[in-house]
């Protein structure tokens, strides 16, 4: 077995805020159909600027919301650096037009490559009583 | 800017069912430090059998669960056949013993590399109420 895979880059985030915008290219456009169906899509982005060598090789953090100085494994929080530079992020899909999303709730810097979008499905997605530790509960939402 | 990235696999699943189990290479092992804390996780994988030019390809299909033969686009559903062979799965974190992940509900298969772990946060991830077509209500929960 192969040990590794390539990812293309399909888009990037033009403009990140409380809406960003989402541009997807244009070969990728057409991927997009039937979206507009869905009120909240996963974003799976790159973290550009973590990907180097140092950052991937990061397998134990301080979360920043952690208020104790405890180290966590990157698998177990939401940390950029990690050996996969991938960020995931749920958001509100404000709107499709054309190649472009504008969303609300990304977390991704402006300039992020985008590598998948998914639709946002309850029944597969949501499990509102999930139990997570007490720190997590702290700062921003992801 | 680049127009791509590499994945590591970060592990594999060794088999698939009810309960299935999850490998994680000793080399990246200490990062899974705290999971245990969480109920949850969110696994992305590899769909290695996709891996090729045709499946990259593929904008639209037609969704298994659909009734009639609509084509939608890949962003818009979970198919394996997608421009990033990568699949996401909530799954129930049953136990995690020194580097085996015993998880409920992966709809991977056997044989699928690993690419990312996240933990799994309700009030980041978890949306009850998110909006979806009709079509997304039949069948398998992904």
């Amino acid at each position: 077995m192969s040990n590794k895979g390539e990812v293309k880059f399909i888009g990037v985030v033009e403009s990140s805020g409380e809406l960003s915008r989402v541009k997807i290219f244009p070969e990728f456009c057409v991927g997009l159909e039937g979206l507009n169906n869905f009120s909240h899509i996963t974003i799976l982005y790159w973290f550009h600027l973590r990907d180097n060598e140092k950052e991937r090789r990061t397998l134990r953090v301080v979360p920043r919301r952690h208020t104790r100085n405890v180290k966590v494994g990157v698998f177990a929080c939401r940390s950029p650096s990690r050996p996969n530079p991938i960020g995931l992020c749920v958001a509100k899909l404000a709107k499709v037009e054309d190649c472009i999303l504008t969303v609300k709730g990304l977390d991704a810097l402006e300039g992020s490559p985008i590598i998948d979008i998914k639709p946002y499905i309850p029944r597969a997605d949501s499990i509102p009583d999930a139990q997570v530790p007490e720190w997590t509960s702290r700062g921003p939402r992801t």
